[in-house]
C-alpha cells in the first residue's frame, strides 16, 4: 500500500484531459498538495493507504473552476446601480462609489468576500484586476486561494497610484517581485483599456513585461462605443493600436473581445492571443454577444470570466459556463455549438491556458496542483442522469458544490467553508454597504 | 386579536402589485388558503393571533413563481440528447424516446418529479402541455400544486389519442369537465403548432373553446424554419393562418414567439394576445432571441416559461427570470431594458395574466390564494444588499428558496419538501432513465 494524504472516491470524474469523457467510479489520490493519481476506484482502494478517505458516490469530480476575469473587491458594489444605462451606471454610481470607498481596507474586505463566495461555488482560481493588487495577493495567499493578480495600469490618479508609471513600478515591486515563484500567486499586468493608457506607458509596459516575463490582460472591444472613441482619438481600432504598440502576442489576453472582426479573429489565432469571455456581464451591460463558436473554430484559447459583481452580479462560474454554452448556440444559430464538454474545458483548462498557468492547474492530471471541485448530481434538478458532463453544465448550481480543494487543502466540505469566518465577512460587507450608499 | 392560520414575518416583501417597490419588515397573514393581509410586521404582530408564526428576517417574500410553459413529464428526458442539431435532437433522440416510453405511468412519474423540483425552486403554478393531461391534472391535485393543464391537440396518433378530434373530446371530458371550478386546476387547449393541426380541427377547437370558455396556447414562431415550412404548405405565416382561423384574440397565448415581425407584434398588442417567453430553451435549441423589450413596450403581456427539461434542462424560474433580464438588455442594446422589477413581474403576475388566472394568483394581495415563495438573501452570493428586487433577480438560486406555500399549504420548509417522498421519485426516475436509454 502506498501512502497519500487524501483519496477522493466519486461516482464520476471529469478530468478535462485526454478525450474529455467522463470516468465512472474513479478516484483521485492527493499528496503534498498535488494530484498523485487518477484511477478506477477499485484499484485505488487496493493501492493507496490515505490519510483521509472521502467518498462521494452521487458526485462528479472536476478541475476547480477558473474565473479568468473579475474585480473581486467590487463585490461590495453588487446590486448598487443595476438596470441603468451604461453611462449613468458608471458616472452616477460606480465611479462615485469607488471615489468614496476604495482603500486597502476596502480591497481586503471585498476580496475576502469574493474569495469565500467563489470557493463555495467551486472556483479554485481567479484572475483579478483592481487597485491595491498587493492587497489582493495578500488576501488570496492568506485564504490559500489560487490567484493571478494583475496590476492595473491607468494614466490617471487613483487612491492606489498617481499615474501609469507608478502603477508599473508598484506592480513590479509589490506583486511581481514579492510573489515570484509563489505556489498560489501569479502576477500579470492589466492596462485597463486603450482609452486609459498612453503610447509611452504601453512602451514601458512592453519593456517591463519582457524583463519580468509577465503576461498582459486588457479590456478590449467590450463595446462598440469604445471602438468608435479610440478611432476618434488615435485613428485606429483598439486592437490595431495594440498591434502597432507591439503588444499582440501569445502573452496577451483580451478581456471581453465582443466586437472582433474576422481579420482580428484571424490575427488573434495566428499570434496566440487568448480571450476571457464574460457573457453575463456583456449581456447585462448590453455590450453585445461574442461570437464564441467562431473564436473557438479559429483556434483561439477562450477562458471564461464573471467580471466583477457590479456588472454580473454573480461570481458563479457554473452559471457562467451554462450561459456561455446556451448563448453560443443562439449566436451561432447552431444547437450543436459549444457543447457541454467544450464549455467545461473553457471554464477550467482553457482558462488556465489563457492565464498561462496550465502547467499548474486546469485539469485533473498527475503532477498538477490538486485544485478540485466536487459537485452533487444526485439532487432532483440534476436527475435523471444520462450524461454527467451535460448535467453538470446545464443543471448544476453552486449550492450543489459539496467539496473544494485548492492545492490539496480541503477548503469546502459538505457545502461549508472550512477556514473562513463568514459572519465576519457579512458584517464587514454590510458596513461597507452603509458607507457606500450613504452618499 | 384576529385569528389567522399563518403569519409570515420577513425582512422584505415584494408584493408585485401597486408600484412594485419592496416593503421592508412586512408580514403576510394567511387564512383558509388565501392571503388575508399584507402589512408592516409590527402592526401584524399586534393585530393577528396566528396558528403558526413563521419568522424569516434575512428573507424576501414574493408571489410564487409561475412557469407558463413546460412539458413536465419530459423531465425524464433531461440531458438525453444535448448539444445536437435540432433535427437530430428531435428525430434521433426525443421522438424515439417518447415512442418507447410515453404512457400514463410515465406521465405520472415524470410530472411528480417535475412538480417536486419546481416546488423546491419556488414555483407554485405551472402550465403544462403533454399527453395524458388528465394524469397531469390528477398528479398536480394529489400534490396540491397549482396547474394550468392544457390538452395537447395534434392530428397524428399518439399513445394518448388517435387524432385531433379525440384529443378535443378527451380534453373536454377528462380535464375541462372534471376540473371545472377546481381551486388549483385550470384547463386549456394546446394545439401543438400550426404544422400539427388542420384547419378543420382549428374550427372545432374554436367552437369548443367558446362553449367551454377555454383558453388556447400554441407553440408559434419558435424557429425561422417553422415559418418557412408553414408558408410552403399554406402560403401563410403561422400567425397569419391563426388569424384567418379566427384564433387571434385575448384568450390566446403564443409560446416562444421568437420570430414576430412588427405588424404581428402590433396585432398581438391590439388583440390582447399574450406570450410565454422561454429564453433558455430558445438559446439552447438555437431558435433565436425574442425581442422582449419591444413586446413589452407594445403593451403585450409576457409571461415566462422554462419549456420542458429536454430543452432547457432546468425547471428553475429564478434562473429563467435572470436569463430573461440579461438577454433582453443585449437584444435591445440597452442596459436599462427589462429591469429587475419587470422581470419579477413577468415571472409572477404577468405569467398569471398570460394564463388567465390573475384573479387567483400572481401577486401578494388580500383575497388571492396564498401562493408564496420565500427566498433567503442572507447568503454570501446575495450580499451586500442594496436592493432586494435586484438581488433576487440577479443573484438568487433555487437553493435559496426556504419556504413555499401553495393555496396556504406549507409545501417547502427550510428548503425541504414537506409532503413528498423524494427518494421514491429519484428511484422511479432512474428506472425510467434505464428504460429510455436502453434502446
Amino acid at each position: 500500500m502506498q501512502q497519500c494524504d487524501t483519496l477522493i472516491v466519486a461516482g464520476w470524474c471529469l478530468p478535462v484531459s485526454g478525450d474529455g469523457g467522463a470516468l465512472q467510479d474513479h478516484a483521485i489520490a492527493i499528496h503534498d498538495g498535488r494530484i498523485l493519481d487518477v484511477l478506477p476506484a477499485t484499484i485505488a482502494r487496493e493501492r493507496y493507504s490515505p490519510g483521509a478517505l472521502i467518498e462521494r458516490p452521487r458526485h462528479v469530480l472536476m478541475p476547480g473552476l477558473i474565473n479568468t476575469h473579475t474585480h473581486a473587491a467590487m463585490t461590495l458594489f453588487r446590486g448598487y446601480g443595476d438596470d441603468l444605462p451604461l453611462e449613468r451606471w458608471l458616472k452616477d454610481r460606480i465611479w462615485p462609489a469607488e471615489h468614496r470607498s476604495v482603500s486597502a481596507e476596502m480591497v481586503r474586505d471585498g476580496t475576502r468576500h469574493a474569495i469565500a463566495e467563489m470557493l463555495l461555488s467551486g472556483v479554485t482560481c481567479f484572475s483579478d484586476q483592481y487597485f491595491f493588487p498587493e492587497v489582493v495577493a495578500e488576501t488570496a495567499e492568506a485564504m490559500h486561494m489560487r490567484a493571478v493578480v494583475a496590476t492595473p495600469v491607468v494614466e490617471f490618479s487613483t487612491p492606489w497610484a498617481e499615474n501609469a508609471a507608478q502603477c508599473l513600478s508598484k506592480g513590479a515591486e509589490l506583486v511581481h517581485d514579492r510573489y515570484a515563484d509563489h505556489p498560489l500567486i501569479s502576477a500579470a499586468f492589466a492596462p485597463h483599456s486603450t482609452a486609459c493608457v498612453a503610447d509611452e506607458s504601453f512602451a514601458q509596459l512592453r519593456i517591463l513585461c519582457d524583463q519580468l516575463d509577465s503576461r498582459v490582460q486588457i479590456h478590449l472591444h467590450e463595446s462598440a462605443q469604445e471602438i468608435v472613441d479610440e478611432q476618434n482619438s488615435s485613428g485606429l481600432r483598439p486592437f490595431a493600436r495594440l498591434q502597432k504598440l507591439n503588444m499582440v502576442n501569445a502573452t496577451l489576453m483580451l478581456v471581453h473581445a465582443v466586437h472582433l472582426n474576422d481579420d482580428e479573429i484571424a490575427l488573434c489565432a495566428d499570434r496566440g492571443v487568448a480571450i476571457a469571455h464574460c457573457p453575463r456581464s456583456n449581456l447585462k451591460l448590453a455590450s453585445g454577444m461574442a461570437r464564441v463558436e467562431a473564436l473557438r473554430k479559429a483556434g483561439i484559447v477562450v477562458g471564461l470570466g464573471t467580471d466583477g459583481a457590479a456588472s454580473n452580479n454573480e461570481l458563479e462560474m457554473l452559471g457562467e459556463m451554462r450561459t456561455a454554452a446556451l448563448l453560443a448556440k443562439a449566436v451561432a444559430g447552431d444547437a450543436a455549438a459549444l457543447p457541454a464538454s467544450a464549455a467545461l474545458r473553457m471554464a477550467t483548462l482553457d482558462g488556465a491556458r489563457a492565464l498561462g498557468i496550465n502547467e499548474l492547474t486546469g485539469s485533473l492530471e498527475p503532477g498538477k496542483w490538486a485544485d478540485i471541485a466536487c459537485v452533487d448530481l444526485g439532487t432532483l434538478n440534476s436527475q435523471p442522469l444520462y450524461d454527467p458532463t451535460s448535467q453538470l453544465v446545464y443543471t448544476a448550481h453552486s449550492q450543489q458544490v459539496s467539496d473544494v480543494w485548492v492545492a490539496g487543502r480541503h477548503q469546502v466540505e459538505d457545502g461549508q467553508l472550512m477556514h473562513v469566518d463568514i459572519d465576519d465577512i457579512l458584517t464587514r460587507s454590510a458596513e461597507w454597504r452603509d458607507r457606500i450608499s450613504a452618499a
